[in-house]
């Protein structure tokens, strides 16, 4: 265990490298808090992992002083990893009520609901966990129910924004709690945790609000097309507005797609979501009433496959076919990544025959350049710890805190398991922890890791070729084969000539291994691997994993 | 033979289907001539693939009526799949000259340049290919000597923009010939097939010129950092310009990368760049020269992994290292698809403590909407047909040419392989030809299929199982194994007890055939498949390929 001084730590143990993957561990003394738990989704060199979580071996060996998990609001890349998490630390949650419902729609899943510990707390509400008091502020995101966190211990407050915008008009909720920011800040603030993620935007992020006005002017010259709009689940203010126009223009309204079946099912047990009555039917139902009478909710924003937007563009829809005339609102902007499968469903849909609008239909859930400043000019931060967002953003956050007044050497971009300790008149990075991503595929967790995947990314580029051979125990006389066998490599009946030039290179090789006397198996598996990669470069240009098996017969 | 009646045809043998391969067959009684015959590169769901060229099986079987190939400019999209095509169908090549220089370096390194005729256009130039005339129009691009063609029948006259801009202002040659399109115009034109790439964008494409003026500006603010700037290998103007501006600021110029070094070669050979004395250095001279007095061209600025900048960016590049206070300037526009590439070398670059800009440093090379309008109002032609770009920029278009007073029915957006064919008083998709795609893996062309791409895929997904035995012959005795090797799957020694329990799923699986008198191999290949796969399901929620491979000893 690393030695540390009697300081207030901040250890984010996801963070830059594997962004998505937010938790964070605050630590003074004797008690750990873990500030949200997410997850990443695979990138483009991780074929076949579904979710990527981080590695708490730290707080493994440090479960005794681990007093909770604090979560700042509903997002996967927040909640996401808690339930494989709390296998391993299982600490009380803290969290909003929307934001615990959604966390406990997990737990069910999981099955952990009878072991895991929930508190639910509201806005103002402060908690005393060991060394800790944690404060939770009122902010305004994408999500409602999202939190700002006031950490204080007797070195001093630090706060950590969660990810936040600043709505003036929010559709749910109150504006975020400026005031208390301003309090916080007059009394002291050490240190800021600050949302990066539209550091690079200049100017201010538009009020959800707008976007029910660009619903209404589109509702209004659309009265003779069905609308789909397809949305994010989770945004529950967005399903709002859009739920309030159709109501204004008498449509009726079906969701779909499961994700957001189950969120805005849960927003609107706990009240978050407002559905006049009569105005919600099934999509069974939808038949019943003319097209022009319908709105359809959907996911599939992102263009992801399965999602229920795209079965509708690949006419793999079970329910619903796209026809010529509707409209198709995509009430989004591509995650970075996304645009080319966003495209792709664009253009399937216009294929059809829809109309697609993709323009003033969305605003972020992040704050821009001008919040993050208010942020800062509200709580006056002695040290600045730009967060949540990519190098280059994380970068601007702290351009942004240096043009503030904020001097350089008071601003920490912190790298996975960097170890910022700070006292009242000093703060540096004092060490590092283990710490790391672990893969999950499938039922597999952490089953998965670098030599598997190059394998994978191996095996998906020039495919396998498969030297298979029986050999008598003692004799070392050739019993069967060489054999060889592909997936992957080349439509073997029309490189028949290929396969057998193969074949025999294989063979001569294995040939002159048993002649030579050489019984050393790794030798022959060797060498036939070496001669037949270097045969196929030569006379293709191509290099398929090689794998030779022998079998051996007594 | 499909039978058509005796009008002009129009044929896309590449288009919407694969965006990049243009290559259109232009046919009039016994001739036919080929527009255009590029490359487009492989997406994510063809692994291991270089690139992919259209199928030319009509062409080949129309061998003797194909006049030429006439090439509207030099860009991989228009020329790339010149030498694997010509392999089949060799008849003469007119392009431009600066288009040809290009199309000979492919040519040199496919050893064709003997067995290939060529010819050399300028612009104004009138060719007669069998029952066609084709026209040379000047038009501008963002590669030089980019050409529109006029391709004139007794039927009338058709106009192919070929991928076009008009630049008031252009770095190297002239505007577009609005004159001579006017002409054509009056004198009247059949069908025109334009360029639909930034059909969604509102507008006019800024001049090249704007973007020297930001570099002038940046150079200014930057006198005392060494400055890279990223761009297409092919954009010459785009050199031109930075040389310009780093001859004014008094700096060196390096060009590095392997195809722009091409590239600019070429362009300084013929005339199309003008590089003053002493300017341009190579990089084994930057050494002797202050930072603050260097420039370094580079490419990869779509974040292509091999390409200098992104080698510069993960420290592999062997002779440049990225510096504190490096600027960087990207002058391009992230391809849709590459935005995830190019946000990584960004930030590897920006850890490397260099300043990024990414604004106001690029322009495109395609007409937007009011150009186009520009060039429809200039050529009025009876039937419009958009090319290039995805289905909602065909669509984007089309909306254009109607807007213009073009009725519906006379607007056409073409798949691939459809036939449309205009006489003077009607046009209609008469007929299909086959073609479709081949795809290039290495040296080999044609020999991967959708199969092998299945399986290439399903490889990466979760890996492959293979389970190898031996038989004896007619006493069906196991000799050895069942054996599971696997690759791709799980780290096994994380997970010895499921490798074990699958090898006695297996075991059990195959005793039981042989117990049973099962003899057909194929048989107990498939029973082997299906249970375990279906353990493997049960158990961890993953289908990686089972391969079964049985060895027989006599």
């Amino acid at each position: 265990m690393i030695e540390f001084g009697q300081g207030m730590k901040i250890i984010p143990l996801g963070g830059l490298e594997s962004i998505g993957m937010n938790i964070t561990a605050f630590e003074y003394k004797n008690s750990i808090i873990v500030v949200d738990c997410g997850l990443s989704f695979p990138t483009d060199d991780m074929p076949g992992i579904d979710m990527v979580i981080p590695d708490v071996d730290y707080l493994e060996r440090n479960l005794d002083r681990v007093e909770a998990f604090v979560i700042t609001h509903g997002h996967e890349d927040h909640i996401g990893a808690l339930p494989y998490v709390l296998r391993r630390v299982n600490v009380p949650v803290y969290a909003t009520r929307l934001t615990m419902a959604l966390i406990e729609k997990k737990l069910e899943e999981h099955e952990l609901m009878d072991v895991v510990q929930r508190h639910i707390v509201a806005y103002g509400d402060i908690l005393k966990l060991g060394e800790f008091k944690v404060e939770i502020i009122r902010t305004n995101h994408s999500i409602a129910d999202s939190a700002a966190l006031a950490i204080t211990t007797k070195v001093g407050t630090i706060v950590h924004s969660g990810d936040f915008k600043i709505d003036y008009t929010p559709v749910f909720g109150d504006i975020a709690d400026l005031q208390r920011f301003g309090e916080l800040g007059k009394k002291g603030v050490l240190a800021l945790l600050c949302d990066s993620t539209n550091a690079i935007r200049p100017g201010f992020t538009m009020s959800e609000k707008t976007v029910g006005r660009t619903f209404d002017t589109i509702f209004a010259e659309n009265v003779n097309r069905r609308i789909i709009v397809a949305t994010f689940a989770s945004n529950v203010d967005r399903v709002q507005q859009i739920i309030n126009t159709a109501y204004r223009y008498g449509r009726k309204v079906v969701i779909d797609g499961r994700s957001m079946v189950n969120v805005i099912g849960t927003a609107s047990e706990l009240g978050y979501i407002n559905i006049p009555e009569g105005t919600l039917i099934d999509l069974e139902e939808m038949k019943n009433y003319p097209e022009e009478k319908m709105v359809l909710i959907t996911t599939g924003s992102q263009g992801e496959s399965m999602a229920a937007l795209s079965r509708m563009a690949s006419s793999i829809h079970r329910k619903v076919s796209i026809m010529p005339g509707d409209l198709i609102i995509f009430s989004s902007h591509p995650i970075p990544g996304n645009e080319r499968a966003v495209s792709k469903v664009v253009n399937e849909l216009s294929m059809k025959g829809a109309k697609i609008i993709m323009q003033d239909t969305h605003v972020s859930g992040h704050a821009c350049q001008e919040e993050i400043k208010l942020l800062y000019a509200l709580l006056r931060p002695k040290y600045a710890i730009p967060v949540h967002g990519e190098y280059r953003h994380l970068l601007a956050q702290a351009e942004i805190a240096e043009s503030l007044g904020i001097p350089k050497e008071n601003i920490f971009i912190l790298s996975s398991g960097d170890v910022l300790e700070i006292t009242d008149d000093d703060a540096a990075v004092v060490g590092q922890v283990p710490c790391g991503t672990v893969l999950v595929d499938g039922l597999g967790v952490g089953d998965v890791g670098n030599i598997v995947l190059r394998d994978r990314q191996n095996l998906a580029q020039d495919g396998i070729i498969i030297v298979v051979m029986t050999l008598e125990k003692y004799t070392n006389q050739l019993l069967a084969g060489p054999d060889i066998v592909s997936r992957g490599f080349v439509y073997v009946r029309e490189s028949e000539n290929l396969i057998e030039e193969a074949r025999s290179v294989v063979e001569s090789v294995v040939l002159d291994c048993l002649d030579n006397g050489i019984t050393d198996w790794l030798k022959i598996k060797n060498s036939v691997k070496d001669e037949l990669s270097d045969f196929l470069w030569k006379r293709i240009k191509r290099s398929p994993m090689v794998l030779p098996i022998i079998m051996e017969v007594e």
